[in-house]
């Protein structure tokens, strides 16, 4: 057994800090990155090759918020194809012992990994993250997670003992002697949905677990985010190959510009498995019409950051001002409401009053984003035009604390960037209770700190959440912050001040999405993640008298 | 830890034969078997007090297939006060360690041993079950089957490690450092819809994984047995409250009589788990129409008998002769279909012709079944006007080998005994391929060897199926009948000539269903049937500087 998938296992028992792929960009050697970006170069414009069999090259509505001409064309299939080469893949890939599957995924990711600066240009100019989030969360973080899940695939199926001989004794008759074996099935062909802003880090966890167990993956990407998981499947096809196994194990489907085939493509009764990731209304569907296929969800939810009290609020200030903007808010852990009790905070110089504290977030925001090219790094781009119909939307439904504005990005000026909109609520409005993906921050009044709790439970509970960040100095109250996470399903960490985010779920230590609220129905990675991806037939021979 | 909760998780994972509840009566005293009895009549007529609160006691639609007056009345409820009352027990039960809530169950599980007997009269007299199959299904092997879903629970929430400190090294800067903490919560109400046939082996295993981690179980017996569930929710009850918990953790509604309240009772939206063994009706019903709740089901299915090849044909018919009648074939694994190639079947003694193997086997029921004493130990009776009328309904599909006789019981005069119809049908017809519930076999004649491996593998593709059997005496045969059951999704079993019949599969050894056709979407018990009833939040801290 690879030394990697060892220590992955190791790590998935003590959840400790480990990684199998550096995050430095450093680490990758000093021609990577030259390389990388000529690479990611030459694909602008091209007919992209996954090596599956295809009927010429099809357009697709992949755009780049950086304001870059894309251009690329895909292969173009049909469902009926890759469902049937799908099928005949399957099986010999289900008669591949699930150690050689493993292993298999191993080189994959060790694959892509040698092509990480490639996957981050990638990443960075459809999703329009920064170039560093894009290589890291993109690159070396997604391969963690996805290492993750092949560790928990691995570990569940190689728990099925070997054959062995199973004896009954039957007091002074001889003993029932039968002979066992158990034989690991996989589910059926799966099916990832993928997401617009995180292609890779939200897809690879379900496509590795569906592959470890034997199951072939046809991966239809979002319209609008097609490159990072299509650069997935041309590398994996050719380790696949190489290993001598049926490339057709993992393809690619495009929705052609225009068109939506995602429903058909999930609705053909040879699907076993569906993973999404991505919004609500599509992912609500999936679990209420897809009934002859497992289907794990990550969809949205409404994050919270309860200030209940605090030692020093500039650091909280500091953090928060981070975590709310980066990215523009796109990420699916970033707080949207921020719950502050009218009667102020307690810290360790007195109560900060409403106002001031107010103030202070706003005017922290702000400050990290007055410069537009630092405010750059830190927003990155929007994707897409629904995003930023928000920011005009979110504006009209409460007190403007800060107006979004346009930043100009130094090294792409036709990139889509914006300044969060920082908007008052009233904690008895409805507007913080729904999620308004983007670059929208509620600061929502409460009555008082027992308040803000329930505010923040009661959103979760109605419209789901992944994260809560809570600042407490207090023990009851954070045993209440605590006692409301839990029944509302939501991670919450408290009083970040330094270098680590909410927004950031590690790999082999965080669970990211418990599947206990609307916010997803799964969790990365759990035993149930991977447990009901394979079958077990089990066989029972009468030896010979 | 108990002993028997170490011994369990050791089993679980090795498979090889063990039990914690002796299936011999004799190992439970010399006193047991008349004081279960007496215990037993005692119940007749009475008002059944599980320890719930309740406004009086009501009729039920409880029949025994014996014929005996059962006129127990059980307390009467509603939905909205046992919904209130889990909601009430979860607040506590779901802080209770994993290790408390494992040793509970398992101190519920020896309390009810110490019943047996009584158990034995009870599901012997509502599903008639012959007494000895009753003691031992309904008794230590369905005891059994609970210890295995409670050492699953148990190992599932024992692997979330304990409270650390992550420390993620940040290069020549100090490391990023967080404590972190993961809270086992339960995923909510647990619901189990109780079977009419096997209402402990079926559902005990759904009821105590549920239980196990964290869930209150509300337990919604068959409205035709009732007795059975009660006396578990009576026995559990007490232990509850002996250890200090809230007894209402588990708490039973029945149906009144003539009213059906299942499915209002799942739609509550407080619900999170369903647990079904049944008809496929209401089970294909639950699974499309509970999206709030995971939902796991034992339906039918259509088992089958492959006849390849054999060493000693007078074996094969005497097993058969047992698999295809006991319990008058109510059980879930029991053969329906008997496939026999038209061209013969090779054996050690020449090919034995269609007409010989039809005529042999049906001489072997015949004759097993043709003294009413012992015809009455191994067909029990006949649970429910629907099987009785499928006796006739499957007589007018083919050519009827065998006529349904009506025996006598020489206890129970009013007992409801049949022999099997054994009818002959031709594989081109469609009778075979649905389930037909109860006494009735189908001789299916094949155009090949090979022609009978896919009409099994159709059938179950279909309607679904748990087991085959399977005679072969040829290499490559056999290899083809594994490849059609792992592509089926069923268990198969070859060459079983002695003392075990295919319809047993045994705790902590066989994976009961295997979830991957129409027969059912739960295995019992793998992982996949623990890990999604509960669920863990993270909880990080960072620490103070």
């Amino acid at each position: 057994m690879s030394d990697k998938l060892d220590r992955a296992l190791q790590a998935i028992d003590e959840r400790t800090y480990w990684s199998a792929y550096p995050e430095h960009p450093k680490a990758y050697g000093d021609d990577a990155p030259e390389e990388g970006e000529a690479s990611f170069q030459a694909l602008l414009g091209s007919e992209f090759e996954t090596g599956q069999g295809h009927d010429g090259f099809t357009a697709v509505d992949e755009d780049s918020p950086f304001g870059i001409d894309l251009g690329i064309t895909y292969p173009v299939t049909t469902i009926d194809q890759v469902i049937g080469d799908a099928g005949d893949a399957m099986s010999s890939w289900a008669r591949v012992s699930p150690r050689e599957r493993a292993e298999t995924c191993v080189a994959i990711l060790d694959a892509l990994a040698e092509d990480s600066f490639t996957m981050a240009h990638a990443v960075m100019h459809t999703t329009g993250q920064s170039f560093l989030m894009a290589f890291q969360a993109g690159g070396p973080h997604a391969l963690d997670r996805a290492l993750e899940a092949v560790a928990y695939a691995f570990r569940e199926q190689d728990r099925i003992p070997d054959p062995l001989r199973w004896e009954k004794p039957q007091g002074s008759r001889p003993p029932l002697v039968i002979d066992k074996e158990w034989i690991v099935r996989p589910r059926g062909v799966a099916v990832t949905i993928g997401v617009s802003t995180f292609p890779t880090w939200n897809g690879y966890p379900g496509i590795f677990a569906s592959l470890a167990t034997g199951n072939p993956v046809i991966i239809k990407p979002h319209q609008a985010t097609v490159l990072p998981l299509a650069l997935l499947v041309r590398t994996a096809r050719e380790v696949l190959a190489d290993r001598g196994h049926d490339p057709n194990a993992i393809q690619m489907i495009v929705d052609p510009a225009g068109e939506r085939i995602a429903k058909d493509l999930v609705m053909r009764p040879e699907v076993g498995i569906v993973d999404y990731t991505g919004g609500s209304a599509f992912g609500t569907w999936l679990e209420q019409n897809v009934h002859h296929a497992d289907v794990y969800t990550e969809k949205a939810g409404v994050n919270s950051v309860i200030l209940d009290s605090v030692d020093d609020i500039g650091g909280v200030f500091k953090n928060l001002s981070v975590s709310m903007t980066m990215y523009s808010g796109q990420m699916c852990t970033t707080p949207q409401n921020l719950f502050v009790p009218e009667s102020g905070i307690p810290s360790a110089e007195g109560v900060i009053s409403y106002g001031d504290a107010v103030s202070g977030f706003v005017s922290a925001i702000d400050g990290l984003l007055g410069d537009d090219a630092r405010a750059s790094a830190v927003l990155g781009a929007v994707k897409g035009e629904a995003t930023l119909a928000r920011i005009d939307e979110a504006a009209s439904l409460g007190n403007v604390l800060s107006e979004s504005r346009v930043v100009a990005n130094p090294d792409f000026p036709g990139a889509t960037v914006r300044t969060p909109a920082i908007v008052e609520v009233d904690a008895s409005d409805d507007a913080y209770t729904h999620e308004m993906f983007g670059p929208v921050i509620f600061v929502v009044k409460t009555s008082s700190r027992e308040a803000s709790v329930e505010h923040a439970r009661d959103a979760a509970k109605k419209s789901g959440a992944i994260t809560w960040l809570a600042y407490s100095t207090d023990h009851d109250a954070t045993e209440r912050i605590i006692d409301a996470a839990v029944d509302a399903g939501v991670g919450v960490a408290f009083n970040l001040t330094g270098g680590l985010f909410v927004n950031q779920s590690a790999a082999y230590s965080d669970f990211h999405v418990t599947g206990a609220n609307a916010a997803g129905n799964a969790s990365l990675t759990d035993s149930a993640f991977v447990a009901n991806r394979f079958r077990v037939v089990g066989v029972r021979r009468e030896p010979k008298a």
